[in-house]
């Protein structure tokens, strides 16, 4: 590399190349490349949904260095075949059960090409006017299929800096590690991280009683309560924190509370679910993962915030290459100021594709849909006395495992949870290298479980039946062999 | 909303319904929007660069809720011309010369369409082992081309978290605002944050003589040195700070040097161009936007850091249900230890179909095309006498304004930096206004100045002398009426 000159290299630089944005290549590989997904989303069940390869496959296949001359698309995309497609888990495969869903979807494709195509960079009003106010737009219209309250004024949280070693954070055990990495970023010393016990018998809720303990002994120690992160819909089994008693509690501490939805709010939009967030408008915030279960493509993360007024205060900046007259005008949203970064994607364009090509009665539809396959599921489950359902299932997740009793008696020293959990983990990695299906797992107060989560796009009946007859035949397999 | 019921919510879910993911559906639509968006670019002149709509304008044409029903992608697009590109500014126009570019291309387009269309959540290897592995080997393929050195140890930066207080971190003025805001975001009290003033003698770069002021006073005043900012490329002017001396006062007291080259790093892949970052071995961490200069959308920022193991000590998680075989063998990279959120998009998919659908060859054309533009642009600046370069041209940005001495005389009492100011803040106003092009401007030490960046993918020559004519009758017309 180098070493080498092309004609190109050597050229003036304005007109031996083709424009990296020809509109006439431009539509010729986009063509090629709509065939190939569409090929691929109709073959994906020939693939195994995990992929089978070993660490280091690719730089085995792959040059060493960048090419020096131009590659034809249709070499790229058989390379695509060949070589990236095995080292792909395809999480769009309707046998994908693991984890929480990425659900793709025709729409959310759409709006991510329309947002690629566009391709501004939306930090303030006047860097694409559109991308801003469609933004605001379709954030309301999903907080109004929510039923969430509208903004109102509050007292804005006045903590003073030297303070920052003080300030304590507060959620359950079961809350996402995502918080616990925020806090620490934020400058929380972790030693201020409370991570409050959860019990099976209350489905790994929050307690409110436990909340106010854990804040009163450290009010007594000179600390100062800064924020609850509450969630609705668990990584691990999808329990839901009690958000009326929880904000009552942190009301009287002053508290910022935060309710994380990011994968059970979807279901929130159909009425006979939205009890789960029924407490809400006593929150500061609350998020929803609409890449997780709504069907738009990854990322879009849906935030809500009662007084934006604080956040501004505390992520905007002002440089001077950035001023114009629309932003000082205060009749503009820039939202460079709402989040981390400068730089913003496009996202709502997504949203906005998805709620219309689909309506609420269609995305209803989907969601319910995934619910009645998980309630099938459930019922396959509860019928096959070797099994159990660990927990409550509450939405599109059925936590499970076989329970320590279907196991053969060996003596009475054995500890029988312990024995169910190896069992349940040999069964999850028998099930996966198989490569059929793909499941993950969690492990909640000692109990090893199966987490079969559904959600990919492309689940039907059939995939779920044949998922359970996969996880029945290899649990025959190994009870005749213990 | 809620209060109607349509034959699909009365349905069963399961079989009314036409699959969000049909893969018909998909072929069907996608081609559409391929027309769609290739339409677009070919008629992309037709409109006003900078958007011409009034706050509020979408509310105004939009419905107040979410569709009910399903509407057809027909509709939808034509919402998208009607409502929407009004309200876009045209970042891939070929006269759009503002802020810095959003170089958008054929591949990276196609890029983007392939990760979208996996939508895997690339978090730990085993979610999608091409996802990490194709990012390793790509991110080291443009290490190569930018000819950074290969990772070593480094001792670990030891402070105790309670000296969180008295952490400092050191830039120059120029460098871009999004550092004093992760700086604070991160726990560092914002009155530890030096800007060091830089001068327009030194075309705004930084001083390493002021630097290792600055330093020592603080550590005389019980403060810590953390860490330092240097930019290769500023926003305001493209200054470039001098990285090997100040790489040498940085190492004498044990701090952590980034390089911020988001920008101007792209150019570095040309021989030509490689000495802006000499020194770079001696810093701890190099950044570069792919998605300003480098033809890959939105977003795509590659960071190099020296030894990753500090940042991964810092930033790994690992709860119970992320946990798989994989990354317990430690042959694997999980990348969601290097960065704050846990969900990660196939970024890696962009940036190897740019790299390898231009080569390195093309890619060198490209950049070099655009600076080659820029001089003309200088050229044409410098040969009339009224305007002025006002600091070095090193890369695709020229930054100019109509000089202080081509303002008709007034009297001596006259502040002629001054109304020079307002002269060419009212230029840059009207040039905007008018929608032909899009320029933006800077304020470095008290001088107002237009930039023009060069870099939208469509842009050529014809379209810089028409940019350079609508700046001289904007100044014609306002000289008159003086």
């Amino acid at each position: 590399m180098g070493s080498l000159a092309s004609f190109n290299e050597l050229g003036n630089g304005f007109s031996n190349n083709v424009n990296p944005l020809d509109p006439d290549e431009f539509r010729r590989q986009g063509h090629m490349v709509i065939d190939f997904l569409a090929d691929y989303y109709q073959n994906i069940e020939k693939y195994p949904v995990l992929s089978q390869v070993e660490p280091g496959y690719l730089a085995k296949r792959l040059p060493t260095t960048a090419p020096y001359v131009a590659e034809p698309v249709e070499a790229i995309l058989q390379d695509v075949q060949q070589h990236i497609i095995p080292g792909i888990t395809h999480w769009q495969s309707p046998n994908y059960f693991a984890y929480f869903p990425s659900s793709g979807s025709v729409a959310g494709f759409l709006g991510e090409m329309l947002s690629t195509g566009f391709n501004v960079v939306g930090f303030n009003w006047i860097s694409s006017p559109a991308a801003t106010e469609l933004e605001s737009i379709v954030v309301d219209w999903l907080g109004q299929m929510l039923d969430l309250p509208p903004a109102r004024d509050r007292m804005l949280l006045k903590v003073g800096r030297e303070n920052i070693g003080k300030l304590v954070v507060y959620a359950s055990d079961q809350t996402h590690s995502a918080l616990a990495k925020a806090a620490k970023i934020a400058g929380i010393d972790p030693k201020n991280f409370r991570a409050i016990k959860t019990k099976r018998s209350a489905a790994f809720g929050l307690s409110p009683e436990s909340l106010r303990h854990a804040i009163s002994t450290d009010v007594k120690a000179g600390l100062i309560p800064l924020y609850l992160c509450a969630t609705i819909g668990t990584t691990s089994t999808t329990a839901v924190d009690p958000l009326i008693p929880l904000c009552d509690v942190a009301k009287e501490y002053g508290m910022w509370v935060h309710v994380d939805a990011a994968y059970a709010g979807s279901a929130c939009i159909c009425p006979e679910f939205r009890h789960f967030i029924d407490g809400v408008e006593g929150a500061d915030s609350f998020s929803l993962n609409a890449h997780k279960w709504f069907f738009t493509t990854l990322d879009c993360c849906c935030m809500w915030v009662k007084d934006p007024s604080s956040l501004i205060k505390s992520l905007s900046t002002n440089p001077e290459y950035l001023r114009n007259k629309a932003s000082e005008s205060n009749q503009v949203v820039d939202y460079k100021d709402w989040q981390i970064t400068l730089s913003r994607r496009f996202r709502a364009m997504k949203l906005w594709l998805v709620l219309r090509s689909y309506g609420v009665a269609n995305l209803r539809n989907f969601l319910r849909s995934h619910v009645k396959m998980a309630k099938r599921f459930e019922q396959l489950v509860i019928t096959d006395n070797r099994f159990e359902v660990v927990v409550p299932r509450y939405f599109a997740m059925v936590c499970f495992r076989v329970s320590p009793s279907a196991l053969p008696f060996r003596n009475a020293d054995d500890d029988n949870e312990m024995r169910a959990n190896e069992f349940n983990r040999k069964l999850l990695e028998t099930v996966n290298a198989e490569g059929r299906i793909y499941v993950t797992h969690a492990q909640v107060d000692g109990i090893y479980m199966i987490r079969f989560a559904i959600g990919a796009s492309l689940t039907e009946d059939k995939h779920v039946l044949m998922a359970w007859k996969v996880v029945q035949e290899t649990v025959d397999a190994m009870l005749n062999t213990l």
